[in-house]
């Protein structure tokens, strides 16, 4: 599940970004789980490479707005990444996500096009992948009510994303946290099973969010399919990017206003570089830790001009952030005039596209999830007719 | 809401009785909303007799077992009552509300075509009135997304049912109360509002669960339908009979094994009056707070023998808690004749009568619930194909 559709307050970033592999190991400070995980990673990396047909990958976005550089680097290109090799990608536009922590989801519609110009843009396939929007999938839906009977008031209390939301709500005054949102992870069981998606593009600080998933599926197969376990276990895929920062320096996010959309114009985007906070160190170093505002630039120069942002600090060196800028701006132009230029023609086209896109992807998701009820109210034993 | 799809755990009665009208104010200790709820009750029986086309009951059982006669006293002749005086009855087989407590619902199917064949038996015509099951209707299940976002975390804590519940569940071992059971008054909510039902029957002990749904359908109205309210706040219409006891004295349950079923023979039923518990005080009066199980036998001889308790009790005076058995056999025996002759036939003309009874009104639930919800959506603002 990437960020956008765990649900994060409007005030924190919705990008976090979850790159490409390799997968490098990270220094130091690591947990064991993460460690697993990455093990694990690497390994079914490898299983993709040889059968890709085996895995289904479920992942989405909350539809909060367009989308920006850090959902590209992030997720999206992994995502395209995924269907080139012959993985199925299942993506969901969580809009019921939207009103968990917003009284006004504001224009959906408009929002929804514009997540889905991006996925069509960034390289996402209507012919391979399934473009689906949560709230049209009633059968989808209605699996949360026998997985709801599979976890505890207790467990969602303590499930991590429901625990930060809990903090905030209580920060927030007079706004205690919804039903809703207290059931979020039933929820994202029910978007990853329905459609039995056996593998999750995780980031390492995302890692338990899957958990909940994994448990709702084993005690499914416990209860209620003991003889053949009916639901897949869900793996996580570690993808561990750097964060793509914005121009002011924090995590790159929509509501911080520091994000640079996929859909900017050329002149918008050398706007976002010319206004990105750098340091007063003049020679160009890539040192993530102690310039992480240089780094950042350095990073997205260096993914969009095909080197590594080690070698284009060299190249920059002694030139100074003047000279860094001009050569991100123009990384980032050319890197992204393709993307742009698809998504132009197909905003151009009207609105047929996107909502063709979805009457497609919808009524294969709820092909899908039809099929998951049927067989879930017979293992359920609750067939009368 | 009828108590049996209120959640009970199976150590409580599920048959709360609250019969038919006219209601008599209560003695004394009346709080304020009951006595509201009371004179509220005596305008809507009005209103029903004048218009009876403007009422949608929804009201329903949780498919726990074969029906009994607090089912009948309490809730099945009321609803009858209301279906013959031209009101539109839903009756929901509430089969999700057995999962919430119980980890095997045993044999669903058995258990849910007793009920049926209750509800016929009793008098239910399928043509006027619509049985469905609650987990054959994706649609109103999705319902519960949107009205999750309309109720707080601490507010479902504060619910009557959900507090009596996790008390319950504290005291069994190791169990803690799920997700599905926590959220139940939102379900409950569903299942009134997908028929923009706005009457329900309710004991006035159960007044208070019938706010949560008033509570969403005030909110859905001013969050999403400012301009023109769109779900009903449903009404409660009071009703308050006597609490039927079984044989041992207490509240008639079948997980207390004291109930007499409607389906049960005439030898059962002689057999359930002979076990009854009396006392020691041969002269047979009726009085329900010194001698209970006495005007318990009298109330359900009367009610079969077209008397009063009263009346009955003077009739068998003297001759004892004997010859009062014999009556009470006897009325019962009668009057229970041509439901259990019209369940004997349904039953013979095997499963199909019940299947199709059910195949018919999940299609009619189906169709009313994909209206509501695709006018929810609508004003959700999420349509986009």
């Amino acid at each position: 599940m990437t960020s956008l559709t765990t649900p994060t307050p409007s005030t924190m970033s919705s990008g976090t970004p979850s790159a490409s592999p390799p997968v490098p190991p990270t220094s130091s400070g690591e947990t064991a789980s993460v460690a697993a995980a990455r093990a694990r990673t690497a390994g079914l990396e490898a299983e993709i490479a040889r059968d890709p047909g085996r895995f289904r990958v479920l992942t989405g976005d909350r539809p909060t707005g367009a989308l920006h550089l850090g959902h590209l680097l992030g997720t999206l290109d992994n995502r395209v990444r995924l269907q080139r090799a012959g993985v199925e990608v299942v993506l969901v536009v969580a809009d019921y996500q939207v009103i968990t922590d917003r009284d006004d989801a504001g224009d959906l519609p408009g929002t929804v096009r514009e997540v889905v110009l991006d996925y069509l843009a960034a390289g996402i396939d209507p012919d391979r992948s399934t473009v689906f929007t949560h709230s049209a999938v009633p059968a989808l839906n209605q699996l949360l009510l026998p997985f709801l009977s599979l976890v505890t008031v207790a467990e969602l209390e303590r499930n991590p994303t429901v625990k930060a939301e809990a903090a905030d709500a209580a920060r927030r005054q007079g706004r205690g946290m919804s039903g809703l949102l207290f059931t979020y992870p039933v929820h994202q069981a029910a978007d990853i099973l329905f459609c039995h998606g056996n593998l999750v593009p995780v980031g390492q600080d995302q890692l338990p969010h899957l958990e909940a998933t994994r448990t709702v599926a084993r005690r499914f197969n416990q209860r209620f399919a003991a003889a053949r376990p009916y639901f897949p276990e869900p793996e996580a895929l570690l993808t561990s990017a750097p964060v793509v920062l914005g121009n002011d320096g924090a995590k790159m996010s929509k509501s911080r206003g520091n994000a640079l959309e996929l859909r900017a114009t050329d002149d918008d985007t050398a706007a976002f570089v010319r206004l990105a906070k750098t340091d007063s160190q003049r020679h160009i170093t890539f040192e993530p830790e102690a310039r992480p505002e240089v780094a950042n630039l350095l990073t997205l120069g260096a993914h969009f001009a095909g080197t590594t942002p080690g070698l284009l600090a060299e190249q920059v060196g002694a030139a100074g952030a003047g000279r860094l800028k001009q050569v991100v701006t123009e990384a980032l132009v050319e890197g992204l005039r393709p993307l742009r230029a698809r998504r132009r023609e197909l905003a151009a086209d009207g609105p047929a596209v996107v909502a063709d896109v979805l009457a497609r992807g919808n009524a294969r998701a709820n092909a899908v999830a039809d099929r998951t009820l049927a067989d879930v109210r017979a293992l359920l034993g609750t067939v009368y007719a």
